[in-house]
């Protein structure tokens, strides 16, 4: 802000204020950006009720149609929407009238739109904006969904457009502004509220029933604290809407809208209305006062994709803003949620405290938006993929330095940005939609792949020397079927196959590794010449028919037969680095087949056990299913079952019509139905690990492996397709079942970050009326889920959003796919039938995932989860080539690290950013993974040595910003809260300070992530 | 035209143009206003096919909803359009490039604009009209309907909105755009076309069958000659669109509308689109082209409330003209009708000639669009009766001189105006714009009452002064039902009723004058004290039901009673002057009751004979019906049948859903029913006139007078409710059946003034297909209707706008009421369903109209159909006051006239116009009423002398000018056009001469009308 500016404010203070607190200057400055200009208004009135208007338009970025068709407004026999016109004329409407304002919330097409822009309306926009007309709010590339984004995808979404805003305008973004996510995560709150900079939150979902007490308590704007590792120091203050976010009754003037009641303000024309509307506006903001702490209401003038002409919108609300303070019962004004939060502060009002979150998310009795945890699970899990790829990319392009490839990693930023959107990996886009952003991501991670590929060609090889004609990297993004060319290609004794293994953790890492080939006589080579132990399985023939279809369904390619096994071994890669492994053709001398092949086991006793390591499973050879876990290690041994059923999909009933859904999860009865009780079972011993192969049915294969120095079970999951032809919607869920106490408590994060506490039928902020007692408990899931008793810890990690609870103590379900007969009536008009087709021919989407479970002493699951979740997140990245056996070895770093040899970041830190900008600075996040009190040991403070972590590079200059890195740290304003009652005790949370320039090591409390601007 | 322009334009044709024939100066200005900008193009280009893109906004001026509803853009639930929005985002849209362009036709609805706007965007549209860029086109006050609307009242709402063009913004619109009305007449073509001087009208609506022969022969754009009278003189370029009046499919750009595909160009974004949509719009010209003849085609590029927010059609189209001028296989450019003339005009090419109209109009089998000739014949009347009340009332304010009392009349201008659109009198808007319609009316009608009553009190009284305490008139809109306060109260010695008749017309004129009173025992005096005959009749029950019902219906007065007679007397009163006629209490003495109260005469021989002067009628006692008229003094005996009749109105059939409704006549068969054949007769012989009372049915009533000094018979039928309890829609006719041989031929009027010759089942223009038997062969009649033979004719005239026909020979058919159960799919979505409501109690509406029967030797008809015509449309203006016999008469100018003493116009010519101007100038209007031919006597040259015509009044300036009055005569352009092989023959057209400046005397040619503005 500008000193003029602030005095400016001093004054504007001194003629219309009446407020007795001191309003910190930043929050001045905004507000006295707006003239008041006659019959306009843009300053609050002290003794009287203000109705702050807020036009605005909110655009999915994508939903019944896709980004681009919203955008130019085509395809609109679907709806009737384009984003150009909503933005072109807003500019106009604002240029005519100083005291008009509007909040652009959706930078994915702001930056479309701008793009196109000539620089005469690029001059007319910064005035706007420079004026306060115009106001970027929330500001991300998309308004992303607070459920099933994780934290790191919110993050890079929200730092794209922030910059973005940064660079063209000099501006930050004030407040958030997540008017229409299907409920409110606590991360959101404290990450991505109070994190960024932002003074104020703003939505419209929350639970009806908390809604309406709320309402009658006048709660619904609170003090949110979203973090309990951080109370009170990552607090932010959020209006909850009293209704939705559109305007009020009888108060849209959207162009051609069907409701408009225009103001009709010329006495020669017939149905001359002022009085009238003036009485109606009037009695609306009474009636929004008597929900309302303080003498300031909020209208949200504007709904989705609203200001198709602009103008029709703003001549109505200049002649309400004149006609109502002409009337002076209540004064309204053009305002923006920033004016409204300064407002809002200035009233030196204290406020309700609000902790953890706003999930799950209910519209009505049996609207329990807890379905789309879940929905379009393989997109959900395509986009998790790339999230991790896409950090990995980024890592690699800095590895490179600046080079001729440019930035090529933000091929992936515009589709990773969209995809965050809440009705993208919501999975509550119609299908085409749904596509639509998965051609997006497709074409940006071919090239981003393509870059990758480039780079690794130039990194390994020693000279740097980057022609691709020696070596050329391929990556299999469809190995999880099975299908990788460069890998099923004949190896030879003149042609060896090399892997190599990107590690994006800051950690040393021991993963597995499988690649499909057609040759049982292979060996493993590590880089320094060793034989690696490695182990052939058949590949089954679940996975072969999954291939077959899927390869040709998506890539187009018809593949004759599946490779014929699976080739694992353990590789071993440096923090930030890459380490290579060679596949030769076996030649018979000195490997040990029989270790290398394992045996099929048929079952012999009533229980059979397997596990090569400490962890250990039981399996009954009677029915198949699993019995108990045990790891000698941590001496637990715990009895816990594990079936799949699925909740029928109710279709409506006499009392209600509303069917289970996109959106919605609304059983047809709370009981599930198995699957089978009687599974067939088949099991491989190896050297490096056990399989436990189980048939559930046609249409559910379940494989679990235990590796040998794992402390969890991986159980790879293929379900579908779902069979319908009973005309029956079904969710399908696995289900454990322990035998624990659990107290009806279970764990969930809340996207990727935070675990929240949840307990079955309860709710912390109100006495809740169970309507829904199995739709009602389900929590999003992002990383995992446990329970807990006195004893053990029984946890589940995930490889993408899900919905997941505890309906029996003892029990974990988490819902894994869906298949729906229905649409549940919440606009998106599809029921969620996804099919995959070859020409004509569609059946069912099959799922395939993995989970994985880890049981552990109480108190001892945190580390596992927290580490191997990171592991989850970021696997390795592998890019193959092949080398000429008889050639000058043109292959030749084949391993290296970022940093200092031996260093590795603490078990406690992740860096979850590291990427070159195109301004010449690099930006770097590193995040504490550990909550306060979560773990004895890693719940503490952990320090980063950025000089190791840069081994050779040298850091000329470190900047530390806000999360989004929009502003610098040092200069983020906080507003201060009054809160009633406040009761936060406990220790102060705990953060690093200051870094120090020379040290350059950074210190993390729990849960902290720190950003900074790097130039090396 | 400012000269300079001619120059620039002479410069712009040597650069652009490649005609080669020489156009006139004036097309040219107009062209060259239109700079040519990059990327856009306002010139044609000569070796290509040029696409003239005429963007506009088709905006009705009331139809589903009510013209300010459309203005404003409220009660949209019904339709979404706010002319405001069209008007505002146009001139934004225009301000951005000069190279756009846009048409303005409804002045209604832009006038109601321009008084809202600021001085700013004053400006603004001044120079955008000034640079051409927007375009007045049309410039009426409403696109008006063709059918129904008499001439008079076209040339009002005309000259309303030309000279408000003419008074902001010194333009002349140049083209006739009458895209919508359904079906186009004769008059339209040379007088709102020529005349006006226009160079072109466009219009979208011909029959079916002959748009499909004109676009095979390439002659849906003709030169059309409209008036036989004037031929080549008054020809216009008309341009038929080959489809509709939208843009051609695929390429409307209106903001929301769901078959929108937009301009993609921007590579960026998914479904870039150029080529395709460039490939389109070739493609989509060259079939046009096909069916056009010259290098110049019209997209109309736009529809019905079209640009709501312009700037989506104009980004489009600035893309299209870019992208498909880049390509280069057809040249597209903004346009307007102008600019498209004009070019065509260049082209050199022949036309072929089109005569008469095209009536009726059918947009598929059997869909003949000639119900609407009819719909809402009460809503029809109040239109008409107002229309000869609006023209009196503005002699009478010309009367008065300018006066504090100001410009009373212009109260009406607009409701007059407003009702003459094509949805509006067509009956075709929904009942509550109807509503709106009349209730407009009726607050104009009621103002301008006022200021007639107290213009008469001033003028009748001899020291002009206009104190109405001593005199204050009322008048009795309701007289018709026999409601009239003022003639119903009770008449004493000491107060006397005066009743003045004022007379429009410009001859001395007798006329019966029949006032409800309550009193048997009365005289009438003149104003030179004699006593003047009267008449008494009881009023008849079926008149004092339907008073008490519709006074209380639309004046919410309840009526006890209705008055007890009629009293009837012949007034006498001088050209444009008033006479006043005193009825007083009877004193007993010297009064002749038996004379003064006729007999009801119960019939006693089989025929009955009834009339006092030479025109007599007989009756069948027996059957109640009509059986023979005969006119004495003119040796006509004609048997003539008269019946009721309906038409069972269609509600679609298995083969064609159509359904007879509010637009279209779809009967169901073509044999009507007849109401009955056993008539209830009633006749009463009087001193003045005899009766004949016909009861048709329960719901048919029908008074036949016949008048001691008239040629016709004046015939009162009343209809209504028509029953629908049998659940079928009626299409009421009345019949005559005369024993002549008409050879399928019939005449009707176009608009009240000419008479065109009709042909049953015939078409002069192609080979008809008949599939309507009965509505094909309807036509809208205004004036009258009638049939000849080789030795009589037989003419009706009627009181309003009604569709009538010939279906056999012999016959004539009115039909004068409907009431249809079914909407017609076109639009409107109501059934024609007329109900007058009480409360909540609803019946259907009654009609109550007049029809004159004559029947003259073959030649002879024209002399009573065009000057009783006249009287019918002006009737006296009535105007009652009582007089104090006791106190002074303060009534003293009892008598008088506008013009000289014996003066009076020729019985071929009618002062159709004669107004006070807010400019200080006095419009007059001369209308010569006889077509070339028609009459051996009066279709000759007519002479005014304007001197006496104005008495004491001194004209000190007299300008002729076009029909509208916004250019002089002297000035008017005509391009010149050729005709594809012409065979005009006859005599060439006789018109009236230049005025001597000191003669003063005006010739009139046969149907010639001049206009002139005067000073005094």
């Amino acid at each position: 802000m500008a000193p003029a500016l602030v005095l400016v404010a001093l004054v504007a203070l001194a003629v219309a204020a009446s407020t007795t607190t001191v309003m910190e200057a930043s929050a001045f400055a905004v507000e006295c950006n707006n003239r008041s200009t006659p019959g306009g208004g843009g300053t609050v009135v002290g003794n009287k009720l203000n109705v702050h208007l807020v036009p605005h338009s909110h655009d999915d970025v994508g939903w019944l149609m896709t980004i681009d068709q919203y955008y130019v407004g085509s395809n609109n026999s679907i709806q009737g929407a384009c984003v150009m016109n909503t933005l072109d004329s807003v500019v106009d409407a604002l240029a005519k009238d100083p005291a008009r304002k509007f909040i652009i919330v959706e930078q994915a097409f702001f930056q479309r739109w701008w793009a196109q822009k000539s620089l005469t309306i690029k001059a007319i926009v910064h005035k706007l904006v420079d004026s306060g007309q115009l106001e970027f709010i929330n500001g991300g590339w998309c308004m992303h969904d607070e459920a099933v984004v994780h934290y790191i995808d919110m993050i890079d979404q929200t730092t794209l457009g922030h910059r973005m805003i940064k660079k063209q305008f000099e501006k930050i973004p004030r407040a958030g502004w997540q008017i229409d996510p299907f409920g409110h995560s606590a991360v959101q709150a404290y990450l991505f509220g109070a994190e960024l900079g932002f003074d104020s939150v703003h939505f419209a979902r929350i639970d009806y029933q908390d809604r309406a007490i709320r309402k009658a308590d006048k709660g619904l704007e609170v003090i949110w604290r979203g973090s309990r590792s951080f109370g009170s120091s990552s607090q932010i203050f959020t209006n909850v809407f009293p209704d939705h976010y559109n305007a009020p009754d009888g108060f849209s003037f959207e162009v051609l809208a069907e409701n408009v009641i225009p103001v009709q303000d010329d006495m020669s024309l017939f149905d001359y209305n002022v009085q009238e509307r003036v009485n109606d506006f009037v009695a609306t903001a009474i009636a929004q006062a008597n929900v309302t702490r303080t003498n300031h209401i909020m209208w949200t003038m504007g709904d989705d994709f609203n200001y198709q002409y602009a103008e029709s919108w703003f001549q109505n609300m200049d002649k309400l803003i004149q006609y109502v303070n002409k009337d002076g019962r209540v004064h309204a004004l053009y305002s923006t949620p920033s004016i409204y939060t300064d407002a809002k502060h200035a009233s030196n009002e204290s406020w309700p405290v609000k902790y953890d979150d706003y999930f799950p998310y209910a519209d009505s009795t049996n609207a329990y938006w807890t379905g789309y945890f879940t929905s379009r699970p393989t997109f959900k899990r395509y986009i998790r993929v790339y999230s991790g790829y896409y950090l990995a990319a980024r890592q690699i392009e800095f590895l490179m330095g600046r080079s001729s490839l440019g930035l090529f990693t933000s091929s992936l930023e515009d589709a990773m940005g969209i995809a965050q959107h809440h009705d993208a990996i919501s999975g509550t886009a119609k299908q085409h939609t749904t596509d639509d952003y998965s051609k997006r991501i497709a074409i940006g991670a071919s090239k981003v792949e393509k870059g990758v590929n480039t780079a690794l060609t130039c990194l390994t090889n020693s000279n740097k020397t980057c022609v691709s004609s020696v070596v050329k990297f391929s990556q299999c993004p469809l190995l999880n079927i099975s299908y990788c060319p460069s890998t099923e290609e004949a190896i030879s004794a003149t042609k060896h196959l090399v892997v190599v293994a990107y590690n994006p953790l800051g950690w040393e890492r021991s993963d597995f590794i499988r690649v499909p080939v057609n040759d049982e006589n292979l060996v493993v080579k590590s880089s320094d010449g060793n034989i690696v132990v490695s182990q052939i399985v058949e590949v089954d023939n679940v996975t072969g028919n999954l291939r077959k279809l899927y390869v040709k369904a998506y890539l187009g390619v018809a593949t004759d037969k599946a490779p014929k096994y699976w080739l694992t071994f353990q590789a071993s890669v440096p923090p930030m680095g890459w380490n290579s492994y060679f596949i030769l053709k076996s030649t018979g001398a000195g490997y040990n087949n029989t270790e290398h092949v394992p045996a099929v086991v048929s079952p012999s006793n009533s229980t059979i056990e397997v596990g090569p390591g400490h962890l250990k499973m039981s399996f009954s050879s009677a029915s198949g299913q699993l019995e108990r876990i045990i790891n000698s290690a941590s001496g637990v041994d715990l009895p816990v079952q594990q079936s799949f059923l699925w909740y029928r999909s109710s279709k409506g009933d006499a009392l209600d019509p509303q069917a289970s859904g996109a959106y919605i999860f609304r059983p047809d009865g709370n009981t599930p139905t198995i699957v089978s009780s009687s599974v067939t079972l088949k099991i491989i011993h190896g050297p490096l690990f056990d399989e436990v192969h189980q048939q559930f049915s046609s249409w559910i294969y379940q494989i679990t492996r235990l590796y040998k120095n794992k402390e969890h079970a991986e159980v790879e999951y293929t379900i579908g397709p779902i069979p319908v032809d009973d005309d029956v919607g079904k969710e399908v869920i696995t289900q454990l079942t322990a035998n624990m106490s659990t107290n009806s408590t279970f764990y969930t994060d809340s996207n990727g970050r935070d675990f929240l506490k949840r307990v079955r039928n309860y709710r912390e902020d109100w006495n809740l009326q169970v309507t829904q007692p199995v739709a009602g408990n389900y929590y999003p899931v992002n990383l995992g889920v446990y329970i807990t008793d006195e004893k053990y810890e029984l946890s589940v990690l995930v490889d993408r959003a899900v919905g997941a609870s505890s309906i029996q103590d003892g029990q974990l379900e988490i819902m894994l796919h869906r298949r729906l007969l229905k649409d549940d009536g919440r606009g998106v008009a599809e029921p969620l039938d996804e099919v995959v087709c070859v020409d004509q021919d569609c059946e069912g989407l099959t799922a395939r995932g993995t989970y994985y479970i880890n049981v552990e002493k109480l108190g001892h699951g945190a580390h596992w989860r927290r580490t191997y979740g990171q592991q989850v997140y970021s696997p390795f990245l592998l890019a193959f080539t092949h080398e000429d056996a008889t050639s000058l070895k043109s292959y030749n770093v084949a391993k290296a690290s970022m940093m200092d040899v031996n260093y590795s970041l603490p078990d406690n830190v992740a860096i979850v950013t590291l990427q070159n900008l195109d301004d010449g600075t690099t930006l770097l996040r590193l995040a504490h993974l550990f909550q306060a009190g979560e773990d004895p040991k890693y719940s503490e403070v952990a320090k980063v040595d950025l000089k190791k972590v840069f081994g050779k590079r040298t850091i000329k200059e470190l900047t530390e910003t806000n999360l989004s890195a929009n502003q610098k740290k040092s200069q983020m304003k906080k507003l201060n809260w009054r809160v009633i009652g406040d009761t936060e005790s406990g220790p102060a949370p705990v953060k690093g300070g200051p870094v120090d320039c020379r040290a350059l090591v950074v210190a993390l409390g729990p849960m902290e992530i720190r950003t900074f601007l790097l130039k090396f």
